[in-house]
């Protein structure tokens, strides 16, 4: 499918994230407005919530836009999303009717008017480990090349809940954190501000469909609940890891933020694009076999800016399809237990990492452990994150003659607070 | 303080579980009707609700009670919650007016006529690890009794973040959870039925107050920010566990449900039963020392009533007392990345076991690893839960003649589905 022609100039612009072939959805407001639902194209937005009040679109009997998320819409299923779909292009098509047009254009917003929102309201967050060339990083650098992968890595999709509270909207400024430190030659932990901050370049899956209590689902049935992809900055707190993660996992580690970008990237759009996982080392268990192509071709990069540069620097380029298990498999697996997805839930991908050193996607792997700092513009170097660093992600999946563009994920770390228990 | 005389006769009587001390704060239905806020008092639920509505009861200028959960009244903070306690007891205690005597009479509904629901709405669940008596015994059957604490386990309490999905009310039916095991001899993981599933006795706290983004909190704001406690099943499929947890903790083995008795008992109600965590065998980072006693002396049992046995048989007795950590303690950890709790999140206290094989708090430590089955009434014996048993919690605290009680924590476990992914 070739680019898909937009009466909204910029959406076809060569290159552009947001033509007609992308339609990502989202949640904004303008100066004192409340916030609305609206869909990306070209450099505006269209204000859907404005469309369905004037009763130019109708979805269903009760409006669904009338909240400031996108869960009422999830919530009504994959036909609505296709139809929903069909009828944006049609709308914002060269084709379209004259009042189409004019309900459009007069429910068009420029993004460079905007703030951006969460998108959806998400109480289930779990974050996956499902790159094998992070997990190999990450294992050789702690155990050795020959014992890096756990002995369940390559049998299921490992991962632990995180903190939907801490889901944060790119452009959300964070605050490092402290936590108890300890390093192996102190005798004791030292509660003290973080010294080993880092980014994790990953996607976030957003579930639309909910799953029954006690009921596991089938990885196809899984694909069919997933409504769409943003980009993820899974910030990670390396040392306050390594002293709390035995027995139960990271907790404190993970819980400072999580910073998704502001657009919902749909499976649907992102349909022409499938590719395969790669091949299985080991078999899979039938209940985590996928029954087609379920990973996508999406290019992915991290840029860091130090505070006072005048340009970022790009420290990774990765791509989605470098995942060893995908968002489906890891949504299957999230359920065997019978526990209940629901709608909203979003699902990290774990960290996006290639084969090569200039596409690890984290710092804890570009330098090693610390070990080799990696080269910034400007003469400077980053073992891990310094305060005032801006960590800037960015995606997009090149079509047929046209991107598919997730936008920005992006966040300032401020230093420490010099005492957390005070509020001077 | 002795025992608070009420005019609702049943609350007077000796050893009950909710006298006009107590006052526990729960949501429930009689047939056909919405879903209401009430109180538990004797034998009886004062419907908050009606007498909200019928404005014999003004708590803010906004109603409370009209959402079905405590969530919008624990927000309002501890000085209502106070107030209202207050308000409660003059009601329903031996002076209250003719007035209050008779709106509350209108207002009072048989608990043997309603149904029970969720009191609160929860978005983030941890669940902690707190008890050193517990630790103990799984690392020792794990890492053998010189390894059996984590070398972290006496600095922090450790938690993992779990589902909030999987929270169910006391009566909840259990479905058996399928999942990949592994046991140590055999070759490769299966897909197959939880073999090992278990109970786990703990307390869950209600957080009613919200920390700030980026804003750890002391142990004595995180006192004031809890409003009540509840018995919590953390039900753990052990077999589960094993094979998933490294490197990054439980996950699928605790997601399969959480079952919590109806009722709040609110941390007012418990003032008076304060009792101090055991003494430090190494000392603490100041963030984490309790300015003061921040356990309290709540007695606890679990009972195993087998299919068509005509009796529980009491398997464990233990008492809060028992925690290394407290509720305050932990709820202060979980802030200190910067995370922000939420109104209605819910921490688990981790299973609570006391120094005796007759006080260990789940069935693994019960019967050491099912290498020492538990002998149940009618001669059978149980190394873990076998269909169709229920699992019955009891909880109560003992004040200066009454009873703070939390009432009943049950849940029968189905058998596992003979193939989850059919619909027949």
């Amino acid at each position: 499918m070739p680019l898909l022609k937009s009466w909204v100039e910029s959406a076809n612009a060569p290159n552009g994230q947001f033509p007609l072939n992308n339609l990502p959805y989202g949640v904004f407001s303008t100066s004192g407005d409340a916030r609305r639902c609206g869909v990306a194209i070209g450099d505006q937005i269209l204000d859907v919530t404005a469309l369905e009040q004037d009763a130019h679109l109708s979805i269903s009997d009760d409006p669904v836009f009338v909240a400031s998320s996108w869960n009422a819409f999830m919530a009504l299923g994959p036909e609505v999303w296709r139809s929903f779909r069909a009828r944006l292009q049609a709308m914002l098509g060269t084709e379209a009717s004259q009042a189409d047009r004019e309900a459009c254009s007069g429910a068009l917003v420029p993004q460079a008017d905007a703030t951006m929102h969460l998108p959806v309201e998400t109480r289930g967050y779990a974050d996956f480990y499902g790159c094998r060339n992070h997990a190999f990083n990450v294992g050789t650098m702690f155990r050795g090349p020959d014992n890096a992968l756990p002995p369940n890595y390559l049998h299921l999709p490992i991962a632990y809940s995180g903190r939907a509270s801490s889901i944060v909207i790119s452009g959300t400024e964070i605050r490092r954190p402290w936590g108890q430190l300890k390093a192996p030659e102190e005798d004791a932990p030292r509660f003290a501000p973080c010294e080993r901050f880092d980014f994790e370049l990953e996607l976030g899956v957003i579930v639309g469909q909910p799953s029954e209590f006690g009921r596991p689902v089938s990885v196809a049935k899984a694909d069919e609940m997933i409504f769409g992809y943003v980009l993820l900055n899974d910030w990670s707190a390396r040392d306050i890891q390594t002293w709390e993660y035995q027995p139960l996992g990271p907790f404190q580690a993970k819980a400072t933020a999580n910073t998704i970008s502001p657009w919902i990237v749909t499976g649907l759009a992102l349909e022409p694009l499938r590719v395969s996982t790669p091949e299985r080392e080991k078999p899979l268990l039938p209940h985590l076999q996928e029954p087609g192509p379920m990973l996508y071709d999406i290019d992915l990069e991290v840029l860091l800016l130090p505070d006072g540069a005048d340009h970022p620097t790009t420290i990774t380029q990765s791509n989605y399809s470098e995942m060893y298990y995908s968002a489906p498999q890891n949504l299957a697996h999230h359920t065997t237990s019978g526990c209940p997805i629901e709608v909203g839930d979003m699902l990290g991908s774990g960290t996006i990492s290639g084969t090569t050193r200039k596409s690890r996607g984290s710092l804890l792997e570009l330098s090693w452990g610390g070990t080799e700092p990696v080269e910034i513009d400007g003469g400077i170097t980053r073992s891990f994150i310094e305060d005032n660093d801006t960590i800037i992600m960015r995606g997009s999946a090149r079509g047929d003659g046209y991107l598919v563009g997730f936008g920005q994920c992006t966040g300032k770390v401020l230093a420490a607070y010099a005492d957390p228990y005070s509020r001077d």
